[in-house]
């Protein structure tokens, strides 16, 4: 159950000039469900990405960057959901260049102009011989209005497709800015979400492109979080096809790099905020605020520190106003020094712990108010300094664990 | 629902020496049920403590830590149960040497010579009326055969009373130690357990209590985790009345001091067991082993990675040898330049991961088979050094949501 999260229909998407999406069924682990996603790309087109800092990272994330390293412009990339090609020593190697091949063979490109990604089971061999097969489905569905449906196709314990779409002025030009993700356990992304694609038509040069990815990805991608278990898998790439024209983005400090950046945001924030939506058993989504941190670090620790806490989810899960728990989060935080006589904390529009402790405000049906709705906002205030931070996530409830007991099954 | 965890009679743990119990019902929280506690000791009796890490360290941790620093002897402690005193304030400050005094009159002796311990809802004024009403009912049923009583009334969301004694010989002497200790949630001590009291009749002078209550706490309760939250009251005390007579030790180098040692482990590290036995909505028990670590921290890192990751505990509650999640686990320990090709996973006699991959022997009945015990050991070798380390830990089932779901209700 989504927390306010509609599905996005392809004529919600906005298409991005020089990219095809197809899918089809590969079988990769259950029968008769859209499970194998394929993207094509215009010649030219330029791709950043982020990936896990987990150190077993799966054997797709490993040829992704050795891809990326080595070429400037790529022609398309598959996805495979339901099996996340990792723990699988070189035989995971060996599929995720099989699949490259089998694709680049079918686009008329070479391997390295294609990224491969995976995600599902870990440590199981992927049966690379059905994404073999059902490669040319992929093809023959090809077309640039299905972005809604390539999202539908890498979903695993996702119950709604996430996809986000935007236009914007960038030096003169419109540009279009699509994006699709999936992920809703085993996240707290380190770098970026399990896995997430967005695409703009803008012309940006590759260091430009390596630069927003990661500037994209800190203001969305790792800023959720549904169990704070970070994915072997996390992939976010950023695609550029350059169709819109124009002349290329080339400094960090045009007026177009902050436009292009700013469409990307629009689009990555709430397809990231769509994640923890959709996150495990969630029916709560919840904002975590931090402001008055000494650096953008201890900001994130602390809202972390609450987003992350079994304690703190459960009792959102409950709309009980257990507040005791938030302050535990942040004292255990590992802030530096921290004097928690500077701590304060609102809840929605409730004042519950002021200079460090309960707010002599506070009313225990105030505080059962703002933790009824289905969206609920923390705020912290540290006291000692002027960084801000934002986390989002969700509630823990009995779904959760049912999911996560029965993935398998 | 407590795995493999007995409830001790008074009769099975030795009293010590100069060490009274008394209990009380004080109506904290609840009415009818004992949720007050005091210990008295002989005149002389040290006391060594460590204390939480928490930033918002509660009122009566602050009371106890100068008390500490105050005084070399102590004549009594005082622990309530049900109410956290804790982001109270001025007046959790007042109410903590309120405790103390009260106290303090009733023994004969300065407010100094008490420590204060609470338990319970953190945020709400603690009603010490109650409890200086209530003190007098526990001096009148001061007993030293009373430990299973003094643990059952530490209790909060316990299921079973903690309570372990042994005795040993210390140069030459036969040397009592009994422990008890509460807590199942909130639980990832850092520097020691929710509550847990180990006396000893032992002569030990201070510097080497205090060594001791370290060293004791770093080899059982600082290895235990539920949930990955560190409490605002973690206490552990070491109280030595030197009641069994002999030379006081005063050298770390001494068999005296290994001996005792080896004895206050004894008591401490099934103490620590228990409180993951009685996790929140237990139904297994699982020990994970980390060896090979360059250092105690990394291997520690790695284990608490494990323990701590919500979708591992999910799958060992399923029975599910979904066992990429212990991959994952690892991975995301933040381990420096981990060589996954030198890692090897092993869940009971089951070897799983080999060289970083799916061992080629591995099976899934296999996996399956030792999934299904109410007790599961996890062993991984990192493959970088010589050091290892062991935490205990639960899993998490409906149980564990249903129980913080419902906690204050």
């Amino acid at each position: 159950m989504a927390v306010n999260l509609v599905p996005p229909r392809n004529e919600d998407l906005h298409p991005v000039a020089g990219v095809e999406l197809g899918f089809a069924e590969a079988g990769i682990r259950k029968a008769n469900r859209r499970d194998l996603m394929l993207m094509r790309f215009a010649p030219g087109t330029r791709i950043a990405g982020v990936f896990t800092q987990n150190s077993f990272a799966a054997a797709p994330v490993q040829t992704c960057r050795r891809h990326l390293e080595a070429r400037e412009a790529f022609r398309g990339l598959v996805v495979n959901a339901g099996n996340a090609n990792c723990g699988t020593g070189e035989a995971g190697l060996r599929a995720s260049r099989i699949t490259c091949e089998a694709a680049a063979r079918l686009l008329g490109c070479a391997p390295e102009e294609i990224l491969p990604f995976s995600t599902g089971v870990i440590l199981e061999p992927l049966p690379v011989d059905r994404i073999e097969r059902a490669l040319p489905d992929c093809v023959a569905s090809l077309g640039a209005d299905r972005w809604a449906d390539a999202a539908s196709a890498i979903m695993t314990t996702d119950t709604v497709p996430k996809g986000v779409s935007a236009q914007a002025d960038v030096g003169g030009r419109t540009v279009t800015v699509t994006g699709i993700a999936k992920g809703v356990g085993m996240l707290q992304p380190n770098m970026a979400t399990m896995l997430a694609f967005v695409a703009t038509d803008a012309a940006v040069s590759r260091p430009m492109l390596d630069r927003l990815v990661r500037e994209v990805a800190d203001a969305s991608f790792n800023r959720v979080t549904v169990d704070g278990d970070t994915s072997t898998n996390d992939s976010f790439v950023l695609v550029a096809t350059g169709h819109a024209g124009g002349s290329e983005i080339v400094s960090a400090d045009s007026p177009a790099y902050a436009a292009l950046r700013g469409a990307l945001v629009q689009v990555a924030a709430p397809l990231a905020q769509a994640i923890a939506r959709d996150g495990e058993g969630a029916t709560k989504f919840i904002t975590v605020s931090v402001e008055g941190g000494r650096d953008e670090a201890e900001a994130l620790r602390v809202a972390r520190s609450i987003a992350n806490s079994p304690l703190v989810k459960t009792a959102f899960f409950a709309s009980d106003p257990n507040l005791g728990r938030l302050l535990m989060a942040i004292g255990n935080a590992g802030v530096d020094d921290l004097d928690t006589a500077g701590v304060d904390l609102w809840l929605g529009d409730v004042r519950v712990i002021d200079r460090g402790g309960r707010a002599a405000s506070y009313r225990e049906e105030d505080g059962a108010r703002v933790m009824k709705p289905a969206e609920i906002t923390v705020r912290v205030a540290l006291g000692r300094g002027s960084v801000s931070t934002t986390v989002w996530t969700c509630d823990y409830s009995y779904d959760y664990v049912k999911i996560n007991a029965e993935y398998r099954t």
